[in-house]
């Protein structure tokens, strides 16, 4: 559990959401953004969030499509309730579950999504300096395998549903060795024109056999070198940022 | 075999190389020149093409490092016999081995390369309408699984050498599948800046374990749409179409 000296309150989106999240733990910047921005959910669909941490990308969808109904998967406690209490002051009809992906729920077991999104830790279980924080590790690091995450949402999906994952980009050949999907979308997201991407946002369908498309980078900033944070930003990016328009692919 | 009054002899890097090639069967454009271009090949390297078709790749190789020692695998005697012709009439010590990669000739299985280079068929062997010419179909089309080009590339490459690739972006997916490669760079290869990308090249490394990157977009053509064939490249194409430059990754 947080106490509230141990949170901040972030405005997203424009300040259209605002958002408790831990002042040291796992903390959302674009990346949940972005990921509800790619997810080409419609009205009236229903989508499952892998991991929704304090539930900003669910939050970021359900602001964009006030009639989808969004159900979160989170292993950790402390997060969940966050989740909970985020979605009722935004006064979103989240429902947050409480549980591991290795483990999944029974009442989730039972149940077939159209869509699942997921912003999976980044950085694999071994190697590097562990953070501090016990629940910023589980967030940003890889306990669970990315190929279990992108296992667990195959099955998860019904035919024919989409998968939307953002993942370091490093992490691509990992993701599109998922079994049960194809028509595979990648979408680079870069820093600035010109550079490596950082993220990649992948969009795969369940059973889809679309070719594989590569997209043109998103760029998150303008100009060739970092001015400041949180300005520069393209036009695109403040259009996803700061108006929670949709990515479209 | 080809009479000349069934071949066309075109130029390429600007005229540096003359290249004698079917006039009905597989022609090489760009591909072979931007592959060459990708190949981080240095002076005293030691290269082989596999389904080498008329020598382009290699030959542009050659010309931008006239110090590389170049091999060709090809598996119809045809294209061989061009690639040949095209080395003898260019000045380039090229060996041009005649011979299937399902069944290595024995040559190859005993030798061990710094690089491996391929523009492998970009269309799967079922579905779609077959070229009508032989060898068109053989040059487009996969009779070998891309998977195999893959794993006998890797097989012939020394620990620490280098595979080039160049694909259709379609298949990034099989490509990535590779085992006992790592430090995968993707440099995605699009006709226009914004557009999906067409084209892909894939550098990879045996035993390679550096994270794997994907680069911001090569462009070909300037502007959003196309005026007309052959103008309008961008200054990078420009400069490794018509100048032989290498491809920076």
């Amino acid at each position: 559990m947080f106490a509230d000296p141990d949170l901040t309150c972030d405005g997203f989106l424009g300040g259209r959401l605002r958002i408790w999240q831990p002042k040291s733990g796992y903390r959302a910047a674009m990346d949940p953004v972005l990921l509800a921005a790619a997810c080409p959910a419609t009205e009236g669909a229903n989508v499952l969030e892998l991991g929704c941490g304090a539930g900003t990308a669910s939050l970021c969808l359900a602001a964009r499509l006030p009639g989808v109904s969004v159900t979160g998967l989170e292993l950790q406690p402390g997060y969940a309730d966050l989740a909970r209490r985020n979605a009722a002051e935004n006064r979103v009809a989240f429902k947050v579950i409480e549980g591991d992906l290795a483990r999944l729920p029974a009442d989730l077991r039972g149940s077939a999504f159209d869509h699942v999104i997921a912003n999976p830790p980044y950085y694999p279980a071994s190697g590097g300096t562990p953070a501090r924080d016990g629940g910023r590790e589980r967030a940003m690091r890889e306990e669970t395998p990315l190929a279990l995450w992108l296992e667990v949402a195959l099955r998860r999906l019904r035919p024919g549903g989409w998968l939307t994952m953002i993942q370091s980009a490093d992490r691509l050949a990992d993701m599109l060795a998922v079994k049960g999907a194809g028509s595979f979308a990648i979408l680079p997201i870069a820093p600035r024109a010109g550079r490596d991407a950082s993220r990649v946002i992948l969009r795969a369908r369940k059973g889809g056999r679309a070719p594989l498309r590569i997209l043109a980078p998103f760029i998150l900033h303008e100009g060739g070198h970092h001015a400041r944070d949180g300005d520069s930003f393209t036009p695109a990016a403040q259009s996803i940022l700061r108006h929670g328009s949709r990515l479209e692919f």
